[in-house]
C-alpha cells in the first residue's frame, strides 16, 4: 500500500449552474482530490486548514474515505475558505462571485510526523511557497511529486512558481495556463518548453476535450467520457488529480506506461465527480462503477488497425 | 476496388493564416475529399462545375491522383466559386472575407453513367437540395452515403437538410452545427436526436479537438493529433471526410467496427493537410508517412488497463 500526502483546500464551495444552485457545501482541492484517491489500495492524508465553522460532518466526509486528517489545522473562531462561482451555459467558463481566503490567508502546511515519507506527495493548487514548503519538509525524497497550480499564481507569483516547479516531477495545467506560462500557442510545443523547467512530465488538462499526457517525445490522450449530462464541474480538476496520484501511489514503477493508466483512472473518476454537485457523487460511488466505466473507457479509445 | 462518387465544390481559395497568406489557390470540398481518399485503392470521380478560368495544372492535380474528372462541368466563360478568408490566431476561428458563387449558383450535378452504382456517395457541403439531386440519381441504393453539412443550411434551407438527411447512413456535422440542429446541448444527447432524424450514424466533428462517431449506445472517439504547428486548417474537415469515406469504399463490410477505423484514418490523413496551405501537403504525401503517423495515432491513445 502506498502513501499519498496531499496538501490543498477544504473549503465552503457555493455553487450556480444552469441546473441549480447550493448552499455553502463542502469543496476545496484537498477535498476532491482524497475522495478520488480513496477509490485506490493508498493510505493518504490531507493538509489544509479551516475555521471551526466547518461542520463536522463534513470532516466525517473525508474521514470515511479513511483520509487522515491530523494535518487538517481547525482554527479555533477562524472562517474556512469561502468560494462562490456560477457557471454559464456552457459550462466550460465559470463566474467566481465570492473569494473569502479567511484562515487561508495565514495558512503554513505542516507535514505530519508519519507522512514526511509519503511515496506521492500532491500539491494541489495554492501559493507556490506554500507548495514548496511542504516538499522541504520530506524527510526524504517522494517517488513522485505532483503539482497543480493555475494562472492566478502564474499572474501574481510567477517567480515562485517558477522556483517550485523546479523541483517537482509533474505539474497538471490546463491548456490556456500552459499557453501563459511559455508564450507557445502549440501545446506540443509548450510541454516540450515546460519540461526545459522542472516536471519531467506535463499533464495539460482541457476540460470536456480531455487531457495530454506528454514525457520527452511521447504523447499520451485521454478523452473526456462524453456524458449526457454534466451537472456540476467544479472539482474535475482535482478529482482527475486525485485518480492520477492515487493510481501511481499504488504502482512500484513510475513510467511513461504507469503514467498512461493513471490518466485514465484520473479521467475516468471525473466523469463520475461531475454528475452531482460538489462531493455528492464522489461519495456514494461504488467499486464496480468505477469499472464498468473503465470498460466505456476502453471502447471508446481502443481500435484495432493492422499497421505496417 | 471499390467505387467512391464525390460531390462538392471545386474552388479558388484565397487564405490569410498568421503564418502567411496565398493567391488563389485549389481549393474547396471535392478536391480535398478527393486527394485524401486517393491514399486508399479507390475509383473516385468528383462532379463539380467551374469556369474556364480554372488552370489546368489545378485539375492535373487531381487528375493525377487518378481522381475521375469526366463529371465536373467546365462552364465556358463562367467563374470558378471563390471563397477568400482569415484565421485568427488561434486558428479556431476564421472570418469570411469573400465568397462568390460564381457558376456554382447554377449548378445541376450529372452523375456519370459509370458511377450510378458507386458503392460510396460522399456528399460534400452544398445545398441539401443538390444533394439529394445526386442520391436520386443513383442507380441502385449505394451501400453507404455520407453527408457534410454546415451552419449555413440550417439557418437557409433547414427543411431540404431535414429531407435529404432522411436518405443518408452517416452525417458529418461539427459540434456547434450538432448543437444548433436538435437544441440539445450535450454531444451525446444530441447524436441521439440526429439518428431519429435518418442517419444511423453521427460523425461529430471538434476541429483540433479530435472526433466522435455515434451509433446506438456506441461511441467511439478519436483525438486529432497534436501537432507542434498547425499551418492552415482549410480543408481539414473534407480531408477527414475523404479518409473516412475513402477506406469504407474499401472495405467489404460496414459496421461500427470498420468505421472506428475509417475515423482514425480520416483524422490521420486531416494531420498531414493542415500542416501546408491548401492541398500542398496532400500533393507530395507518401505511403510510408500515412504509415509512419498511423503508428502515432495507436501511440497516441492505446492504453493497457486490466479490467474486471
Amino acid at each position: 500500500m502506498g502513501k499519498l500526502l496531499i496538501v490543498g483546500t477544504v473549503a465552503f464551495d457555493e455553487i450556480e449552474t444552469p441546473f441549480g444552485k447550493t448552499d455553502k457545501i463542502l469543496g476545496g482541492a484537498a477535498t476532491f482530490i482524497g475522495m478520488a484517491a480513496s477509490q485506490f489500495n493508498v493510505d493518504s492524508a490531507i493538509i489544509s486548514i479551516v475555521g471551526d465553522d466547518i461542520p463536522q460532518e463534513y470532516l466525517d466526509v473525508l474521514s470515511n474515505k479513511n483520509i487522515d486528517l491530523s494535518g487538517l489545522e481547525i482554527v479555533k473562531g477562524g472562517k474556512t475558505f469561502y468560494w462562490k462561482g456560477k457557471y454559464h451555459n456552457d459550462l466550460n467558463s465559470r463566474e467566481t462571485l465570492v473569494t473569502e481566503l479567511n484562515t487561508l490567508a495565514d495558512f503554513n502546511p505542516v507535514v505530519p510526523e508519519n507522512y514526511k515519507d509519503a511515496d506521492v506527495v500532491m500539491l494541489g493548487n495554492l501559493h507556490p511557497m506554500v507548495q514548496m514548503s511542504v516538499i522541504d519538509q520530506m524527510a526524504k525524497r517522494p517517488k513522485l511529486i505532483v503539482l497543480d497550480t493555475m494562472n492566478f499564481w502564474m499572474d501574481n507569483a510567477l517567480d515562485d512558481v517558477l522556483k517550485v516547479i523546479k523541483h517537482i516531477d509533474v505539474i497538471t495545467i490546463n491548456d490556456e495556463e500552459a499557453r501563459q506560462l511559455t508564450g507557445e500557442y502549440s501545446l506540443v510545443k509548450a510541454a516540450k518548453k515546460i519540461q526545459t523547467m522542472g516536471p519531467k512530465y506535463v499533464v495539460i488538462k482541457k476540460g470536456e476535450h480531455g487531457a495530454l499526457l506528454f514525457h520527452k517525445d511521447n504523447i499520451f490522450f485521454a478523452p473526456a467520457l462524453p456524458l449526457e449530462e454534466v451537472f456540476d464541474p467544479t472539482g474535475a480538476g482535482d478529482t482527475f488529480a486525485g485518480g492520477f496520484t492515487g493510481y501511481l501511489a499504488t504502482t512500484d514503477t513510475i513510467s511513461f506506461d504507469t503514467m498512461k493508466t493513471a490518466v485514465i483512472h484520473g479521467s475516468n473518476l471525473a466523469s463520475f465527480s461531475v454528475e452531482r454537485f460538489g462531493t455528492e457523487r464522489m461519495e456514494v460511488l461504488e467499486r464496480d462503477e468505477v469499472n464498468k466505466r473503465l470498460h466505456q473507457f476502453k471502447a471508446l479509445t481502443q481500435f484495432d488497425i493492422e499497421l505496417k
